[in-house]
């Protein structure tokens, strides 16, 4: 398996060197022989007899970046005074600040932005709730509220080890959307308590993104939640995934030239975002989709199944196939996998029709590697943004919920996230999709607006938006 | 009574006045006449015939903006086309951010910032929980807890109309003490559900203000939330008013030249504000306190109190007066009034001994105006950023949490209280205290760094900080 290096795993080596020629040569050599990038070498100070540099290197994981520092040192000429690790450097202090939007330097700034002033504003408020919109921050701002139950690929690590994450998607909030995303974690395991929090913290905010929470509460929380409230709540993990998963397909059906109605997809993994991509792609009008999970192929007669997974196989299976996932497979047309690593196996893949559309999502690990592919498979899709066609939910919530603040949305609806998909979808069509590109990247600047308009015309045509303040 | 004009209430008018020589000169004697301040006179735009300008005026309060606004529109040559509350401009789209502390502008950043090298961050802090303080903004956030319950003069608007002093609140934090705090407005009227929020949203910051939150609640909530949290919890109304009071008493002690100890101060108002100065002069040693509130002197015999309020009565008062705030005033030696707008006579304020202290705090209108006060009165102090001596937790709450947060205290105490208001009196005791000059300025730059080191130091004589991470 060929895994590449990653900016994640940034290692800076301080060396000092004998100041004698061929010495930085001989520990490049090394630390590329072990398998490293060398991202940057900087001069720290120089004496007649050594050289002090830093060496950023790029590795595959940490027990990679450890081999490398081994080889360093093997070095002839070459002392490793320190090693620093990148990622965690950028992480001291936390990666985001609460900043005021303007100075308050002086009585005059103070008096405005605080007493006596702001108790006009506050009074204007308690008169007419709605003028909040626009007088406070709640018109851009969105809690992205997670209990840590089911963090990246780590699980059920909870709040404050979820913290850094929500961080990050805080920033990405800001960086993609210009929106105030503020991480609230919230120590609890029962998402009724969870539902209480975001009922109860309402009033700051203009959205709700959940993140994070383990299924099957997630569901609940999110049902919950939007029954009581009156601002948009929008579980990333479920329909950030299900909404650029069917762009991407109907960019696929674009290049294999084939209708989204004559297709029969297999679904691998029936968790949370398993499900919102059954639902967003049944109501896409997928021809069919069979979903596979633990016990094989979901359909009616299977017994032991929870609410969700009853729902999945009630509504799916139309030729009522039972057995596994080989028996899935054969014959399909597109596989969809949120699943585990590695468990697809190549001759299994080779039964699928030819011009196959294979979305191996699970990450790091896809299900099965690019390059294991077998021929018959056309479009392949994973997580990662070391291949092609990346896949990543960051191409709809900043702009999912630009378009929802935009619009004082309040409530989520399924029309807004057919629509959101339709429009990244739509920026990869107008430059012609192929093989390679079938979702756009996640900095492409043509996506957020596109999502954010979409979404705000769907809120519109559903007549769910507040009127202007 | 004579009010000033305050750049609270600053209007901007834009005005088109007629190209002949005299018709500004006309303008801003109209606006003079009626009692405003112009602060800046801007051109917009001028042809041959007409010149556009921006007016920006300071008044008193919403209606004499609006007897300016009408002064303006009678002046001979002038036309008003429109005016601007330059408060309202100010909040329109809220007053803070939440930003990303380095940029994500490519996928190197994003790797170390989101997936997948944030998942070694929180692979770490799940491991080792303490390292969220250095690892996350955990360390430097601090939770603005309000429910709405009492906010500034306007007593119960709820969370809603809470959110723009909680806003602006964030910007002193962030501009005095480089704090990163964010308003967490609740929806409740149950102290127990307020409770039951921060104690959910712990793991987000290393501190809770508790804001504006109505007694006798308040009392509870900041009871129970330390009693449960690993995180300091301070109720700002409270303590940060009653620490600026005693630092003030410290300093006017030092001018009339009499010991705390000597002194009998009359308190004029015994809510959450009171009862806390009640309990930090008792501790700093004053020589008696008569606390006054609506039914007269507190005194053990009195019925009807509650447990807050009995506290008080059986802990102050040691001759046991009787009576009202007549007789609690003759002979007092100070008056700290933290009430009404104009309950004290001077005729009454008269009674008391010479060289009287007198901090009357009520907010915008004090307990009496400076200018009513009689000859025996010594030093006069207010809540107003227009007379002498502003008595403001501004000075205290930057500095208390940035010590709180260096510390990394797990509970706020008594001792840094005290510890803080003689770090605030000292910046004034360096200088040399008189009877205008018994407070620093909050924009004196050397109170955040005395007060954070006075809180530091307590908290690490107390043993309530956490072992550096």
């Amino acid at each position: 398996m060929v895994i590449s290096t990653s900016a994640g795993y940034t290692f800076t080596l301080r060396v000092e060197l004998q100041n004698v020629a061929g010495t930085l040569g001989r520990l490049t050599s090394a630390i590329g022989r072990a398998g490293a990038d060398i991202d940057a070498v900087d001069l720290v100070e120089k004496t007649r007899r050594t050289v002090v540099r830093d060496i950023s290197v790029l590795c595959r994981d940490e027990r990679h970046g450890e081999e490398v520092v081994r080889a360093a040192r093997r070095a002839h000429g070459v002392t490793v005074r320190s090693v620093t690790d990148r990622t965690f450097a950028l992480h001291h202090g936390g990666k985001i600040a609460v900043t005021p939007r303007f100075p308050v330097s002086g009585r005059d700034e103070l008096s405005m932005a605080y007493t006596p002033g702001v108790g006009r504003v506050s009074r204007a408020i308690a008169d007419a709730p709605e003028r909040a919109w626009e007088l406070t921050i709640k018109g851009n701002a969105v809690a992205i509220l997670s209990d840590g139950s089911a963090v990246l690929g780590l699980g059920d690590v909870g709040p404050l080890a979820a913290l850094p994450v929500m961080e990050g998607k805080a920033m990405l909030f800001k960086e993609f959307a210009g929106i105030d995303a503020y991480p609230i974690c919230v120590r609890t395991r029962n998402p009724d308590e969870l539902v209480a929090v975001g009922e109860a913290i309402e009033p700051g905010f203009g959205g709700i993104n959940l993140e994070d929470i383990a299924a099957p509460g997630c569901f609940q929380v999110e049902r919950r939640l939007q029954e009581r409230l009156d601002i948009p709540v929008f579980h990333d993990d479920q329909h950030g995934t299900a909404t650029v998963v069917l762009a991407a397909l109907l960019n696929a059906c674009l290049v294999v030239d084939r209708p989204l109605a004559s297709l029969r997809v297999v679904l691998l993994g029936v968790g949370a975002a398993g499900i919102a991509i059954t639902r967003i792609l049944l109501r896409a009008g997928v021809g069919d989709l069979v979903a596979v999970d633990r016990p094989g192929i979901l359909h009616p007669g299977l017994a032991g199944l929870d609410q969700e997974r009853r729902w999945v196989a009630e509504h799916s299976n139309r030729d009522r196939l039972t057995g596994g996932l080989q028996e899935a497979l054969r014959g399909a047309d597109a596989l969809v996998g949120v699943s585990g690593p590695r468990l697809l196996r190549p001759e299994w893949v080779a039964t699928m029709r030819q011009d196959a559309i294979l979305f191996a999502l699970a990450n790091p690990v896809p299900e099965i590697m690019p390059e294991e592919v077998p021929g018959n498979v056309r479009i392949v899709a994973t997580g990662r943004s070391d291949y092609p066609n990346q896949i990543n939910n960051a191409l709809v919530f900043p702009g999912f919920f630009r378009g929802l603040l935009d619009s004082r949305a309040r409530a989520v609806t399924d029309e807004m996230k057919l629509a959101a998909a339709h429009a990244i979808a739509g920026v990869v069509a107008a430059d012609q999709p192929s093989e390679e590109y079938v979702v756009p990247s996640i900095f492409d600047r043509r996506v957020v607006p596109a999502v954010a308009a979409a979404v705000g015309g769907a809120a519109e045509a559903a007549g769910v938006t507040r009127g202007a303040g």
